[in-house]
């Protein structure tokens, strides 16, 4: 056993607390906050190649780790060991039918400063696929997903022995080289179309932010849909004596080669396949049109070799030891590890953090102190698989489980809307801050301005949720969007089982273009996504917010009605997705293969698609009953809260606390979900086949959509019990109350 | 007056008629279609430029002359005078930021024959642009649509003294450069972007039959939704003495210089326009960013001089006249004239006439004679605005409105699906044909390949009416689509009220790709339209049946319930178009600049929408009594012939083809639609704002479209006379068969 995370830390002498108002609190926050000060560290941090173990990622962990002890906290680094491959080759050559060197390195340009120094900065590849040297034909799967390779597979297409190149979009990128290799693929190139973040989308980089034709996006594909975090050892913190699986046990390290490359190599294959013509909805934005391939017309050689030695990740992990609630912990990371420079993702998030550290800092130096632990993580190894995280939360998942009230997490930040996904018990408080802090570019509170971008959205005929566009006509809160995964809050929420919440500001800037490439750099982020910073320090008084209500409330600031309503909308979503797969089923069944022969242009035949088992009716009444139970217990729990919260004595609040400490492990499943039990959350997790996209109800909603029927039924009772046990939580708070 | 068109043909000697059975006439009919003489023909026909007044434009008239009195039928010529300006002049340059001359004759291809010999062909134009010289900088408009202009506005930018650059796409070419007009511009380019029908659709020609970079689509853009025809001549015949308006009063010519350019041209322009990124759906498959512009970066000199002298266009009328009924006529009519070599469009229609023309001749030669009048029509001058076809309907619209029972029209065809659109009372005479003839791939019924392409589509996503697929389940009719605009039916159905169809093949060919340039060939059409002609076959045996089971009818063979169920339809769609409205206009009403400020970006703002008058109710009781009416009188008519249609004495069936001739003549509104009375049809019309597309109901749906709420009434209540009248003569026609 180690230590636990608290007692690793010497506690600060206790001095007498100043009582600080809320508002003093704040505004000794903002004082902290500087825009300026935000683009001299990001400046700084963004000087050299960020990949876990350089040596400029390192020297911006010590300066984290400096910035935090200056400011008063008290700092740990947490370190582990994990597998994590980097290139010792790769190679990529058109052999047919013309012979052309690919691949490589981005090139800099001129105007991009970092971008002419990439001396030490990886090339463009992704994490955890396999060695391998392969020269075969290649075949475009569009997005490379399950009904895209449906699509190949009535037109006669396979890709067996071949290379598959897929473009970047529709779902998460490790599921293209996994499902490839599943298909009998031997190699996976992975490119970005510019119809997503090219000049389909924004002028390129520099005149815009968009994609240049040579940008390249690199990534992890770990299987991070099975379990996140170091491949050989899941469930448990990499530590130097974990007992390790070998690469080749672990489930979530691929065997295929696949590299990602740029549009303009992209446009050097795909403009020479023949075959059949793709469908409609198959074709990207390049200038020509887009065929199957597959034939020996267009080969491909595909080399890649890494160096699979364990790695140090080095979490910097700082602490305001609570008051009066000392085994109450708020908990709040970003990742500072970036792909190449990283300053949009991660650094523009986490020197907003840094803002906040600055500003809690200040408040502990001027006496305040905290009734719950203050924890602020800055995260290693999130790029090639959410590595120091989750080795983090599993090393200690014990003590978090017990203790953590909630994680609040960021990543990259930009210019635009407030954005807020995750446990939606926090709805209202969320609401509050973003109704007290002001949007840099219209001077009016950011849930304003959300509320205002509803409205006219939806006018305008963006399709915007009926209750959100309700909500905001009303004045009403900001809906929380559940959580999928995709950054560090995945081991705190779908394992640990913890209420997160994932915060950033977005939908004008243009990082989209520089994702994961050398492009994402100082003069990227403050020419094209957020100009001065003015979002960061937005950010940075948002989250920095959310800590101080949540760390001093006398009662945790949480009401269950949204909670309630969330999983009454996903159980309403999955009765329609049952009725459409059912109705779906049985036009299926009347047709026939000789219907698919008349209807398809024989120039282009399409066999009819398989035979599936019909979608039966699904046991769902128990966990219907068990919402409504929720929504009954929320319904009290709110109401209790409205009408007796201000008047609660000390003991009152006291039993409170204790029946609401812990109440999210009501939502942990005791198996797991199907095929993937390091998930437990049964209201959410990340898709299967989306990835980073979120899937609620997720066991009962995948089984039915992969027609594992008998899953089904199973799950929707897991999740029925979990919301039972819940909502006998919930009475039990009201009870304390009373 | 001029003599009737009967008594203009010397009538044949009235031999006694050999009675022959439907088989036996289908079989004769089928044995003189071949596709290798339609081949024959078409590379005849398509050896030189087919433009108005062109030598071998003329010289096909002589030709299908000469081979319809070779085939027996009688034959004249009907010449009109007409208006048809052709270009002395183009030009167009880039003249900043670079010069570069753009614009001029397509260049020819040595994969395709006839594009190799421009001689005498006319360089890209529009038809009834204005002539003009002028020097201005460049505004992308999107598609040029009203829509496009409130877009633009509520960013600021005004066309006032530019020249505006559409895309062809979204609504009826015309409709750019007069709406560009109105709005003050200086000037129009129209180009076909790639996403239409270059690589975004199909591989480009020679490789696909896609549009290469420099095809050009040539087109009218004569304002005809106000009226076709010759511009100077409306409701009256262009006959040499008829009296005329001057170019300058005429309301269909546009008045400013208007050039339609290729892909390659447009991309010069656009890809150097400065300003502010244009909206998502605003961007085409070119491989930039594309941005409003409007600024002196990007100018370009545009010039047009057209010769506006009148010229001749000669229809070719050819009759079989009837024995019985000969003052019933059926009309059947393709036009001759293309904008090059016409190959697809129209002539692949033409050669597909003239073998059903020579079936009828053989028919004939044994001894058949139609109890109907059956009159053929080879129009000249439909591309530049319908000219031959509205000229000839105008000069005889009395004879024509008391005795054609149909007008049967078709114009290009294709390998693919049959699609027949128009008058509903035909659909059950139609799906009958269609059950007969076999579609030349799959050897099927046309009718149930087109079953199963709607079943199989409507599985695979594509939206399908649900009335559609009902019928395609059950085995049921075809429906027919409303007729819009675009063919030479415009006359007969919307001015003479005569019932019209039009009909083709298509949805596998690529036409599109060549639609209106040099490219539309033969070389292209045989290889990537419709090979060997196969559907040229098909489409001759189609509308050839359906020229023999009317002309041969004892009792019309139509029903009433399709039409009055379309009629229905159509009023429900209004219904709901109304709801929308004003649920629309409520939630406008509550938007404020305010809102939009916030809402929108900072760096691309814009304003809110124009305040709009708010939709009122409409009166539709009259209109919705009428048309229960006509359903019940259709009810009654179609019970009536079910029950007793076998069985009517000769008196009966005489007294019930009285009451039938002319019954359509009660939709046409004694006023005409509004600001364009030349349309008389209550049921159908093309668009104001489509050009092409249909509208139903017109007078009221416009009305309720463009917030004339009075016209709407008012409107609404003549549709309901019309109903009313029409369901009137319907429960005539059931007395006499009682």
């Amino acid at each position: 056993m180690h230590k636990t995370i608290l007692a690793a830390f010497l506690l600060g002498t206790t001095a007498t607390a100043q009582p600080m108002g809320d508002a003093q609190k704040a505004a000794m926050l903002d004082a902290a906050v500087s825009s300026a000060e935000q683009m001299a560290w990001l400046k700084d941090f963004t000087a050299g190649p960020n990949h876990v173990d350089a040596p400029h990622n390192r020297q911006n962990a010590d300066t984290i780790a400096r910035m935090f002890r200056d400011w008063g906290w008290q700092v740990k680094m947490a370190e582990y060991q994990v597998l994590y491959p980097t290139p010792i080759s790769t190679a990529l050559e058109l052999v047919g039918p013309v012979a052309k060197k690919l691949g490589g390195q981005e090139p800099g340009i001129a105007e991009d400063a970092t971008s002419q120094n990439l001396a030490g900065a990886l090339p463009p590849y992704v994490a955890y696929q396999g060695d391998g040297d392969v020269t075969a034909p290649v075949v475009y799967v569009n997005y490379g997903l399950p009904a895209d390779y449906e699509a190949l597979a009535r037109r006669g297409i396979s890709v067996k022995g071949k290379i598959v190149i897929a473009r970047y979009g529709g779902g998460w990128r490790g599921l293209k080289p996994k499902l490839a290799q599943e298909q009998g693929a031997i190699g996976c190139l992975i490119y970005s179309d510019p119809q997503q973040d090219g000049y389909g989308s924004a002028d390129t980089y520099p005149n815009g932010g968009g994609r240049p034709p040579t940008g390249v996006q690199r990534g992890s594909v770990v299987d991070m849909t099975t379990y996140p975090g170091d491949p050989l050892t899941p469930g448990i913190g990499a530590t130097k004596d974990a007992k390790r699986l070998t690469r080749e046990t672990a489930a979530t390290v691929l065997k295929i080669p696949t590299l990602p490359i740029s549009y303009a190599d992209a446009t050097e294959i795909l403009s020479r396949l023949k075959g059949a013509p793709v469908p409609q909805e198959w074709r990207g934005a390049l200038p020509f049109h887009y065929r199957f391939g597959g034939s020996d017309d267009v080969k491909v050689h595909l080399a890649v070799k890494s160096d699979w030695s364990l790695k140090t990740v080095r979490n910097v992990i700082a602490m305001l030891p609570g008051s009066s609630k000392a085994d109450e912990w708020v908990v709040r990371g970003n990742h500072y590890d970036g792909w190449v420079f990283g300053a949009a993702d991660p650094l523009s998030g986490e020197v907003a953090m840094l803002s906040e550290a600055k500003g809690l800092g200040a408040l502990w130096k001027a006496g305040w102190r905290p009734k719950r632990s203050i924890v602020y993580a800055s995260w290693d190894g999130e790029e090639p698989g959410l590595l120091g995280s989750t080795e983090w939360v599993e090393h200690n998942l014990a003590e978090l489980r017990q203790k953590a009230v909630i994680y609040i997490n960021s990543d990259g930040n930009g210019r635009g809307y407030l954005g807020v996904d995750g446990s939606q018990q926090f709805t209202s408080l969320v609401s509050k801050v973003a109704g007290e802090v002001k949007d840099p570019q219209t001077g009016v509170p950011v849930i304003d301005r959300w509320r205002a971008a509803m409205r006219a959205g939806a006018f305008e005929g963006r399709r915007i949720d009926p209750d959100t566009l309700a909500a905001a006509e009303k004045g009403g809160d900001l809906p929380l969007d559940p959580l999928g995964s995709g950054s560090d809050y995945t081991a705190f929420i779908h394992h640990a089982g913890i209420p997160s919440l994932n915060v950033g500001f977005g939908g004008e800037g243009e990082s989209a273009g520089s994702y994961h490439s050398i492009f994402d750099s100082y003069d990227h982020f403050v020419r094209w996504d957020d100009p001065g910073l003015a979002y960061g320090a937005a950010l940075s008084k948002v989250t920095g917010r959310l800590v101080l209500n949540i760390a001093d409330a006398d009662v945790l600031p949480v009401r269950y009605g949204p909670l309630a309503g969330a999983a009454r909308g996903y159980l309403t979503e999955i009765r329609s997705l049952i009725d459409n797969r059912r109705r779906e089923d049985m036009r299926r069944a009347g047709l026939t293969a000789d219907m698919y022969k008349l209807a398809s242009d024989p120039r282009d035949p399409i066999a009819p698609p398989v035979a599936k088992a019909s979608t039966p009716m699904i046991e769902l009444a128990a966990l219907d009953n068990a919402i409504a139970q929720l929504e009954a217990a929320a319904k009290a729990f709110d109401g209790a809260i409205a009408a007796n919260g201000a008047t609660l004595t000390e003991a009152q609040k006291a039993a409170l606390n204790a029946k609401l400490k812990g109440i999210d492990q009501a939502l942990l499943s005791p198996s797991g979900l199907p095929f993937r039990p390091w998930f437990r959350n049964v209201l959410y997790a990340p898709g299967r086949f989306t990835g980073y996209g979120a899937k609620t109800l997720p066991g009962l909603r995948e089984a039915v959509e992969e027609r594992r029927f008998d899953d089904a039924n199973r799950e929707a009772g897991i999740a029925a019990k979990a919301f039972n046990d819940y909502a006998d939580r919930l009475n039990a708070a009201v009870g304390a109350m009373r």
